[in-house]
């Protein structure tokens, strides 16, 4: 795992290579479409929730995510002619996506595939495959295969954004993910913070939403703990009722846009309440108002996903060793994902 | 709370009524339109859940869940010209909520409210007010709000759906309600499993997957337990890897349907994990394979949310009194939820 955290920079930059040579074929699946609907699970799932919210803020497309068992146990039928299926699977083998992808299809629905591998029947079977180009991933927790994900689907809307202003700053995030591959800063502090932990939860909005979900996720997975991921607005509308202390509070947020205020008074808030509060990114007010902090990337907004989690990975990597685990292959965990056997 | 549990049958009954009277109102709303989306909060959103697996499975229509900081605070401009947009607030006071209505009739929806206040803003600026007809709901916990929310969008459905099936068997919940608010069965079990259980997860898939949902919700917040709601994928996804002795899982699900088989295998296998199950609706074989079991509603899968909510009402009040709270008012809990200071 660790080593394929390193190796997310080159991952990304070949990944964004692969899209731009897709460029054509992008454009012309999404002709006399209106809507993208994502389909997904797992990590995968939380980079379609990023690209969820970049659809619809960046081309004005309404955006979704699939309910697969519609499709796999309720046999649905569905006017999908108006809609382009964006599908994300590391493998291209999970067998509920690819059988989701083959219905969306019969639905009238225009398919794209993100997938690590373009012999994968998810790939083979889309009208445009967008293959990653993270390598062969060996640990079980998705690291390198994720950000290329995230770099897929970021470079997917880029390529139908009019007035290309997403490409140039696309350009920066393969260094900004090397950069942050071998920061070290606050990472020790963050361990420690989480070993000492009764709880966990992690929150974030907007555009960086499917990161903290992410973080959730890797963390549960990885060092084997019960995390919950709630969206801004839901910590808020209740559960923030159990906030006190003996919880780390982990807070995912871009260093710009219009969710950072919120997160900082957030931050305050469960501060009050007595949790610790871990901010991921942000900015230097979000840093302060924080007890401990991991710097992210110098990335506007829409695209501080493709970054935000490294650090992140970094402290879930070393966390999982500190408590005797093996984080390349933790309990439980198989690398293709078989959803449901009945 | 307990009183406002045993209010629903009526108050679904007089809902169901409210709907039909407005069924001409509710076929015009979606002349022309292709898709459905649901806007809300919270418990709100439990039932928007399950409107939303109803509405694809029942009418053969694209649905999807709105993410409102796309409109609070990115200002997207989206073409909803296509789309009847479905927003329901107990209140009808939420200002998010309200706001996001308002954006979206601009981005030219039509729209349906259903809130428990006919003159409330959401009611009175909705193309189409359904309002559901609890009365006054003083306990903070919604129950009796929520199953009506329940039942509006379950007779919304009934109205749209060709050759009126699910009408005559609509009309069978109220009285189940009214036979499941009195229920004892398992009850004052479950409340000792929950009670001397580590740690909560609820999980639950397909149409039963919004009441797994609100399952949690009612826990985590009249509790004040940290309890975590997954979907039966994502729990089979991953953190099915941290289930162990001390977790109390509790299963929700219909009588039948075509997910019946996965939840009872899922059941198995969480207690071959060392986890105590407690199952939720359900058939026979569900309630033999699971450690504890409360019954759920007389009714058939589209149907099942409107009563298998009751029983887990019922624990969690009796929880809440057993812990030393106060379940008609939760520590952190107003009954207008105001999402966002920012």
């Amino acid at each position: 795992m660790r080593r394929e955290i390193a190796e997310q920079g080159e991952a990304v930059a070949r990944t964004l290579e692969e899209v731009r040579r897709r460029a054509e074929q992008v454009r012309e699946a999404i002709a006399g479409r209106r809507r993208i609907l994502f389909v997904a699970r797992g990590s995968s799932d939380n980079a379609a929730v990023y690209g969820r919210y970049l659809v619809e803020t960046r081309l004005g497309l309404p955006a979704a995510l699939a309910a697969p068992s519609v499709a796999t146990h309720y046999h649905a039928r569905l006017d999908l002619s108006d809609t382009l299926v964006v599908s994300i699977s590391q493998s291209g083998r999970t067998e509920e996506i690819v059988e989701v992808q083959r219905w969306a299809a019969e639905q009238g629905a225009a398919t794209i595939a993100i997938s690590n591998d373009a012999e994968s029947p998810l790939a083979t079977e889309a009208d445009v495959p967008l293959t990653t180009q993270a390598g062969v991933e060996r640990a079980v927790p998705a690291t390198k295969s994720y950000t290329s994900q995230v770099a897929a689907v970021a470079a997917m809307v880029a390529t139908l954004e009019s007035g290309a202003v997403l490409w140039p700053l696309l350009e920066r995030a393969p260094a900004e993910l090397t950069r942050l591959e071998s920061a070290e800063e606050g990472v020790a502090a963050a361990v420690d913070a989480l070993v000492s932990s009764d709880e966990t939860l992690v929150t974030g909005r907007g555009l960086a939403f499917g990161t903290a979900l992410e973080v959730a996720l890797k963390l549960e997975e990885t060092c084997l703990r019960p995390v919950r991921g709630l969206s801004y607005a839901d910590l808020r509308h209740g559960p923030i009722a159990v906030v006190g202390p003996g919880l780390t509070a982990i807070v995912v947020a871009a260093q710009d846009g219009p969710m950072l205020g919120a997160l900082v008074g957030l931050t305050r808030d469960l501060t009050e309440r007595g949790a610790r509060v871990l901010a991921v990114g942000g900015d230097a007010t979000l840093a302060g108002a924080s007890a401990y902090h991991l710097p992210g990337p110098d990335l506007p907004e829409p695209l501080a996903p493709l970054g935000l989690i490294v650090p992140a990975q970094l402290v879930v990597e070393s966390l999982a060793r500190t408590l005797g685990l093996d984080p390349d292959a933790p309990r439980g965990l198989s690398k293709v994902t078989t959803t449901d056997p009945s």
